[in-house]
């Protein structure tokens, strides 16, 4: 046991939050109080970042036909992946597809939409042979505000059914930043028990032995 | 407030995890213990993945020889890092890089190496227009990692300094896997107050405000 170790209950804290945390969408259509998302936003600031770069963007959306463009830029890629998934899987399962509840956008309280910034070739730390370590650490922060969105009460989503090019369009962002998330926030009736991809039977989860390896590509002895 | 809000002394333990949690380069060669390292892969194995894809795969490095010759490919990336570093900023500024301590690995307790699986293409769902989200959600699952050590009074420090063909090929991952993170693990004889790269001089950090826009890439009124 190390000294620094947190109490308990504390610790018991940190790994609820992470075991209850589940991809939401479905909301309540109520506000989330500025303080609570203020502090949503501090945790995603306290991420770690490659080479201190603190590579992420967030776009607070409050016009209400933005989020409706937004939502229907969404439409038209489940539309896409509804067609890709009938192609590469069977009809059947694009149809099972198009019955799920991919997103919670007109509903949740709280729209940010998540990118990467611009300039980020300057960036040399830790991103020479790994450009995409930028990604890591937005997604770090993202995480950061789904558990602490979890801890405050709130369900979040990530929504990555869009066209980047076409959101980053009608956000006006520079060359160079790419949206990367669309993240609901809100108000949940509950929390899914497990996660709502397994819920529904859309696909079943594989366990922690099969990502085990020892020494190599081999199974864990 | 929501009626799923954990305790006042529950929120401040995932906050306090968020804020304390650190990027370490710096360990005490001692052991962890094996329940810890099970616990820090459960709740990794927790985090959300994008169609439920569980990207993730851990490689758990026991072999001191293997441990070498990972500290070996660091090294040598470290110094084409610094030659980069040489060109596009200065040779002082190399200079100052070279000095910054930026992997553990040969003093960490436990060292594991996280990759992306093989055969990601047939995975579509909310990767069509963003296969890349894959990435996102390993990062994900190493954040919930790294969140749970703090927690359990261990440090985290991610390695991305590394060449990933050299990795995949030493630690014999199969076509299409891919090695994103050299993770070290261990006991601290302290955390840094602030990210070392602010501690040591190299970098200062930028306020959160200055990431935030509103319904479009212009500054947050």
């Amino acid at each position: 046991m190390s000294r620094y170790a947190y109490s308990p209950q504390d610790r018991a804290a940190v790994y609820r939050a992470i075991a209850e945390r589940r991809d939401m969408r479905h909301f309540l259509p109520l506000p989330i109080a500025t303080e609570v998302l203020e502090r949503l936003l501090t945790a995603a600031h306290q991420a770690p970042s490659v080479g201190l770069m603190q590579p992420w963007r967030f776009i607070r959306i409050t016009e209400r036909s933005l989020r409706h463009e937004i939502h229907s830029l969404v439409e038209k890629e489940r539309i896409r992946t509804a067609k890709a998934i009938g192609e590469y899987e069977t009809t059947a399962r694009m149809a099972e597809f198009l019955r799920l509840k991919v997103e919670g956008i007109l509903d949740c309280g709280e729209l940010l939409v998540a990118a990467l910034c611009d300039n980020r070739d300057q960036h040399v730390f830790g991103r020479r042979t790994l450009p995409e370590m930028d990604l890591a650490s937005v997604s770090c922060a993202i995480q950061n505000m789904w558990l602490a969105a979890r801890a405050e009460g709130l369900g979040m989503g990530w929504v990555s059914i869009f066209d980047p090019l076409e959101l980053a369009q009608l956000l006006k962002m520079p060359n160079g930043a790419k949206p990367i998330a669309i993240l609901c926030f809100g108000h949940v009736d509950s929390f899914y028990r497990e996660p709502m991809l397994v819920e529904t039977g859309w696909k079943s989860a594989q366990p922690l032995e099969d990502m085990l390896f020892e020494n190599g590509w081999k199974p864990h002895s």
